[in-house]
């Protein structure tokens, strides 16, 4: 697969004809500096030293951001169990991005022929290559994980009622989506973190307007725009429009929004998610009255958030402004601590 | 699934009959005290603050203790493009132990018949569901990680040949192994740190011993006891045994064992391969004077060691032995360099 090509081929004209592109895409210029490591396949992504600094140095201030919190620190490995993932409902909004993982479970017999398939398939290019070797491919009892907040409802469940001022969790991990793409924000392996609270309607609530506040608080320390606006997940199939449409007449979602790829179009690098009673009523987590439990996340798109940096700041990290590189590099907890005095949130 | 039920029944008797464990199991310990998650699947698990605390020290040090080899940090998503890990040959060796990532690619229809599918699944307990549901799902152009060095041959390979010395590169990911299993350090899916070197023979094998030096200066460092011994691959299917006797009688690879579920049985925790021109060959990767490059890893277990650590320190990591405590959070570079010109290594 070239990059370049097929880079020309987004910006192709109107009849098709490739147009020489005026100036390198972000994502060319992104892999050019070594910044990201160009494996062959859209969305999918190596990261220099550089590159994963930045993360860290991110990863810190939301950190402090979100001290006084006290938060529970969990971290969970890329992937789920199967009938967890069955119940989240995620296939009846999302069937399109899931990523379930399969292995064969065969004898020699079965590994001769999966062997004799790839040879045969291994003859063709690596873009014409027939994955029949992979129909011996059985499902495991593991799928990966497609939002960093998803395994820790059913391990919360277990734990019994929540306690009397309900619950905060603060996680981290690589997330799956299954929509490969040129735009470099949208990878189909990336890391959020999150906040998750769980609690009554009225803390869950106040958590997420907090963390509309503070997120907006870190991204404008970060000197990038702040757009908050009201947002939908992308729902599959013909249904998903109502969905979306009364996903957003309940205002559930709101994303912070920056343009990373291009000028024209915004990247959601934030998002403030009100779960109301779903995965509560899912697993019966309970408050400490007994009442199903609602919950609310806010997820930072760790990847997303350091492409605006480069995108708005340059690719030399150590040209960005000093106020930047004095929250990342400095005292990150002092500034981040004197942000939330002098803002209030 | 319970997870009492199942050691029980790991330490049954002969006759099938379970018998009361004497002790609860280092994974029943781990589990209890909170440092491990239960998920309800074996070798998936959750990790506390403290657990990822000790990885993040683990990882500093073993930094430290490369640094002089002035590595190309490289960091990789859980993930290969499938026809890199095809043309791997990781299905010639252990087909059973990889992970490829499958997607709903279908319509409406198509939803509606996995959504029927799943919905009868439903009505049955966890470990009965029947996952018809997944019939319909595709393979991706994606495989998960099986040992965190494999992205970077291709792209290595496409830079180039190598400098004059050859080249080191330090990487870390998730890496996933269908091996479910009640032992806590036979983890689905774990983190592997590695130094790769990729250059002659020589510089490969001279990188090699160094790092069986430093790696067993690392370990005795952490209290733990050091024992390196040769060692092979667990290689499918009746072919498999001539080929692990081929990697011994070869040399090709060692391990640092230490105790970890049990007193009676030793774990891998560090690996150190040589790889002949396997990968350079494959990938057609080359030396500066034409020749194919040969390549070496030594990779650390980052759950196993610190499990390791768990097991022989205790479980209350603030109890640890002051000189394993003032290693990993005092002044962790100067120790390591002072056990470098002490050792030798």
């Amino acid at each position: 697969m070239n990059t370049m090509t097929e880079t020309a081929a987004l910006q192709a004209g109107a009849d098709g004809a490739p147009v020489e592109p005026a100036t390198p895409s972000f994502r060319d210029e992104l892999i050019a500096s070594g910044l990201l490591i160009d494996t062959g396949e859209n969305g999918l992504y190596g990261r220099s030293q550089v590159f994963e600094d930045v993360v860290d140095r991110l990863n810190a201030a939301i950190t402090h951001l979100g001290a006084d919190q006290d938060p529970e620190v969990l971290r969970f490995p890329p992937a789920l169990r199967r009938t967890d993932f069955e119940d989240s409902e995620y296939l009846k909004n999302f069937p399109q991005l899931a990523g379930t993982i399969h292995s064969f479970c065969g004898n020699d017999a079965g590994q001769m022929r999966l062997l004799r398939c790839l040879d045969d398939a291994m003859k063709q290019s690596d873009d014409d290559r027939d994955p029949a070797w992979m129909e011996q491919q059985k499902p495991t009892r593991l799928v990966l994980t497609p939002a960093a907040c998803y395994p820790i409802y059913p391990v919360v469940a277990r734990r019994g009622p929540l306690p009397a001022g309900g619950s905060t969790i603060d996680v981290l991990s690589y997330c799956f989506r299954h929509e490969p793409s040129l735009d470099p924000a949208r990878m189909q392996m990336f890391r959020q973190r999150e906040y998750v609270r769980l609690g009554n309607a009225e803390q869950v609530m106040a958590f997420r307007q907090m963390w509309i506040d503070r997120g907006s608080l870190l991204v404008s320390l970060l000197g990038l725009p702040v757009d908050v606006d009201l947002a939908n997940d992308p729902f599959f199939g013909r249904g998903g429009k109502i969905v979306a449409d009364s996903q957003r007449a309940q205002e559930l979602k709101f994303e912070l929004l920056i343009p990373v790829a291009n000028a024209d179009s915004k990247t959601a690098c934030l998002s403030f998610n009100y779960h109301m009673d779903h995965f509560g009523g899912i697993w019966k987590i309970k408050c400490d009255d007994g009442s199903t439990a609602h919950t609310a996340c806010v997820g930072f798109g760790m990847e997303r958030i350091t492409l605006a940096l480069l995108k708005h700041h340059g690719l030399d990290v150590n040209a960005w402004p000093d106020e930047v590189r004095a929250l990342l590099w400095g005292d990150t907890r002092a500034r981040i601590e004197h942000g939330l005095k002098e803002s209030g949130a």
